[in-house]
This record gives C-alpha cells, structure tokens and sequence, in this order.
C-alpha cells in the first residue's frame, strides 16, 4: 500500500485513476483546481488547489510516496501553442522539489508522443531508440521537462516514470475532437464530414491509459514508456468504428468532405512492448469495443 | 543601439560583459543579488535583485530588448548535482515569459558542454549534430532549459541563442579550479600537484567568453552556438603554460601526484567554426597569453 497523489484528478485521463488505485488498496489524495465531483470516491482524499500558484502546499499536506502527475493545460485547439506550457514546466519541477524534499519515492509523469521526431520514415516510435524532435511547444515543453526531472530524480534519488500519451478517445473528450465530433453528428442524424483519414495512428480509450498509469505507479520501471496501443489504424477506421458503434449507414461518412491539414505527419505508432512486457499492462478495449462504450456514454449523456 | 540586461553581471562571465557592451553604444542594465561593484560601471543601470524570488520585476523595469541570461547556481564543486539547478531552470524560464510579454526581441542564454554526450568518440562536438546525454544534473538542467526555451521563443516569436560554455579560466575563477590552484602553489614557491594530465579541453580565457556572449547579443544567430576556442590542449599544457608565466622550474609541479577520476572523458572538445564564422568572433588570448594575463592578475591581487 502506497500514499499515492494524483493530479490533474478531474481531468480526461487523471479521473480514472481514482477508482482503481482506491481498488488496488492504496491511499489516494487527489487535487484538482476543482471541487470534488459530486459523484463520489469513497477513499479519495480531495484537495482543491491551484498548482500553478502553489505546488508545494498539497505535498505538505499528502506527503505522498508516489506522485502521479498528470496536470497540465489542456484546452483543446489550444494547447499545442500556448504560453501556459512553460507555467507547467515551471510549476511540474517546483512540485518534483517538493515531492523529493518530502521524501517522496516514486513520481510519474505524463508526456507525450509529440516528443518524437514526427518527420522520420520510422515505422514504430521506440523509447530511447527514436529520436525526439518536438515540432510544437506542447511537445518541447514535456520534452524539456523529462530532460530536467530525470537528471532531478537520479541526483534525489528517486525512481521517475515517464509515460509518452498517444491519442486517446473515450467518454469526457473534449467536444472538437475526433471521436465525439463524428459521433454526435451520426447520433444527431447529420452526415459526419471527416478528412480522407489515411493517417495511420495509434488510439488507445481513456480508460486503458488510465489502467496504464495506475500500472506505472506500482511498477519499479523508470524512463520513458509509451502509453499506447501499439495497433496501427488509419483515421477512416476510427471513423468507421464510431458509425459502426452508432448504427449509422455507409452514406453517414463524408470521408473528403474536410482537407487533410498540410504538413500533418501520415503514421505516428507507438512500439509498445514496454508497457505490455516491462511493465505488464494490457489494454481491456479494442477498437470496435471501445467505439461503442464511448458512444453509449454519449448517449446517455444527450438523453439525461 | 540596443537595451541589453545581462544576469549574473557579478559572475565570472557576466562582469567581463559590461564595458564591451557600453563601448559598442548600448544602454546596458544589469541585475545579479549584489550591489554594483565598487569599480564603476560608467553607464551601465543596476538593478539589485534576486531572480529566484522575482524574475518578472527586473523585466519591468529595465524592459530590456536583448537579454543576456548568464546567472545560475554556479557553487565550485557543489554545482554539478546541487538540487539549486531545478530552480534555476524555473527562474529561467519566468524570466524568459516576463521578457517575452514585455516586447523583447533576442535572448542568449548560458549552455554548457556538459549536455553533450561525453562518452562517444567524437572528436569534436558539433551543435546540432554531437548527440546530447548529460550526465548531471547541471547538464540536464541546461539541456532541458535550453528545449523549453527554444520551443518558447519559436512560438512567442523572440531569437533565442544558446551559448554552449566549455572550460573557462582566467581572473576571477573560484580557487578550487585548475588554473587559480596551480597558479597559487606555484606562486607560493610550493611544488603544485596534478594529475598526469592526459585529458584533452578545450579552454577560453573567461574575457573571450564574456566577448562571445556580446558578440552573440549582436548577431542575428539562433539555436546553439559552442563558446569555445576549438583548439584541444591537455591539461598538462595549461599546467605548464601557468608554470611558464610564474617562471617556475621544471620540477615546481608533481604531474600524476593526484590521481584521475575515475569516469573522468578523455576528451571534450567544441567545433567552433559557428562562433567564428557564423557569428564572426574571434578569441583574443592563446592559451600562453592567456596564462600569463592570469598569473599577473593573481600576483596583484596577493600584493594588493
């Protein structure tokens, strides 16, 4: 049993770490700018607080022995270029000083495949094989903060898990994104207009990479993992399994109906041996799967 | 003409920096958590603060369109694994934002060699193309920095330049280093004890480095630029040139009388052909010139 904290615990990946790491029988503080949802975590200690303006007062108060820290700015569209990147690298090392000065044991954090060199012809994106070249300030910014927290916690003494987020969907995703764009338009009974959707990607439901940090926070496995599927599929199969998942006819895709952004990268696939093998984690939903429990929430989320 | 700030303008680079910058016309501020020196700085605006408590208030006031970012934890012997390097990064990078949301144009900050991977072959280090592996935490640290920043300031739209130090000596250097130890035994009629000395520098007498730094401020160059001489000398060769300045025999030092660290590189050594071409500065001292300006400035120093 470990004194976990968990942040960003209302967020798309953070709130469903709660749940099984109260399961597994650990200690589990949560803090999030927000009030605790009204559906409740029995055994989750709630702190609301301001990381940015303050990192180190919800470590005083857990004095947790495993930080899993998955706060960050978020907005969606916004995200990749925005100034509060550098705030989170700011406030992310302020609350590792923290965690370490209170003897903290293990912390992991969540990066990002936008890390990775996107222009290269590699198959597979490998951890410590692959070269990392972010091309957004998203991704420079996780990028710099692994590089300095990994030399923090070798020189403190304390083991630092770094898991590389690929592209998750499932239920609580931000409104403009893929997945619940296209399936409220089929829902609504609209024709979904989609690119041609020959990018190949690598999804994984929020769900499962949330199972994946709850598995990285009881792991003894330190550097970077990637937090991903390892399955290629192209976008026009993400977007097939939602209208699949909704019923919708083969006349419902207008797959063409948007230009695919100039410069995007085709393939962007994880390896993902060492979350399966090193730390033994096996995501619970396929594609298919997935695609209808994510259009079920929506659907009972659109008739409550 | 420009407004350059320069931090750490007490420091051993940062003090060399002021006068060149006043000579070349341009309105020089410059901050570091002393009082301005008891030598004037004719024309040069101090500012007395701390940035590890208020990086934004010196931004304020000085709204510098050039920053040149020397100040970090720089303790002789402590500064390699001092935790004070994580908190130096986030300084860095809420002085880089405070600068950036008051118009600033260009930053040039303080690199190390110690982010390049010193365990490879090479035989020289080329930006851009050498691999990074620090193996510290004061090179994480500017590793990382240096990866935040330059994504911040591609995407706030400022130059950023990022000036890789090497091995500096010269007037001022803390005593435990290489050159002020031998020079000070030897001068003390002592017989100065060395390791064999076989490793391979590359040194730059600190005026250079100060001059670098201005030459940098000036250019229009971004990205990392090696601030080194590019001329391989061991350090048996500085030895003797600090010996030959004193006017010490042949037998006044004890080569190999201190053993090599173990894990010690035998080899580090920068390309400087950026610094001298792209950016068009040229070092003043060789390494005989520069000894001897050294060993002069501690004989006035032990009579004053």
């Amino acid at each position: 049993m470990s004194r976990v904290l968990v942040t960003g615990a209302t967020g798309f990946i953070g709130r469903g770490t709660l749940a099984p790491l109260v399961a597994a029988g650990h200690e589990v503080h949560a803090v999030s700018t927000r009030p605790a949802p009204a559906s409740s975590y029995d055994g989750v200690a709630w702190h609301q607080a301001d990381l940015l303006t303050d990192p180190e007062a919800v470590i005083v108060r857990a004095r947790p022995d495993v930080l899993v820290h998955l706060a960050w700015y978020t907005e969606h569209g916004r995200f990749w270029t925005a100034p509060e990147n550098v705030r989170w690298v700011e406030a992310s090392l302020a609350l590792l000083r923290a965690f370490a000065t209170a003897g903290g044991r293990r912390a992991v954090l969540a990066g990002t495949c936008a890390e990775y060199d996107w222009t290269t012809e590699a198959p597979t994106l490998v951890e410590r094989v692959s070269p990392l070249a972010p091309a957004t300030l998203y991704g420079h910014a996780k990028a710099g903060l692994h590089e300095v927290a990994a030399g923090y916690a070798e020189q403190a003494g304390f083991e630092l898990a770094w898991g590389r987020v690929f592209f998750g969907y499932g239920p609580g995703e931000a409104d403009g994104r893929l997945v619940p764009s296209v399936a409220r338009a089929l829902l609504a009974g609209e024709i979904a207009k989609t690119t041609a959707g020959t990018q190949v990607r690598d999804f994984m439901h929020v769900d499962d990479i949330a199972g994946a940090f709850c598995a990285l926070a009881t792991s003894a496995v330190t550097g970077p993992v990637n937090v991903a599927s390892g399955v290629p599929v192209t976008i026009r199969e993400v977007v097939d399994a939602v209208a699949a998942a909704v019923g919708s006819g083969p006349d419902s895709v207008d797959a063409g109906a948007i230009p695919q952004r100039s410069g995007e990268p085709e393939r962007i696939v994880a390896d993902a041996r060492r979350l399966r093998e090193e730390i033994g984690f096996t995501p619970r939903y396929d594609l298919a799967t997935g695609a209808r429990q994510t259009v079920d929430a929506l659907r009972g989320r659109s008739r409550s």
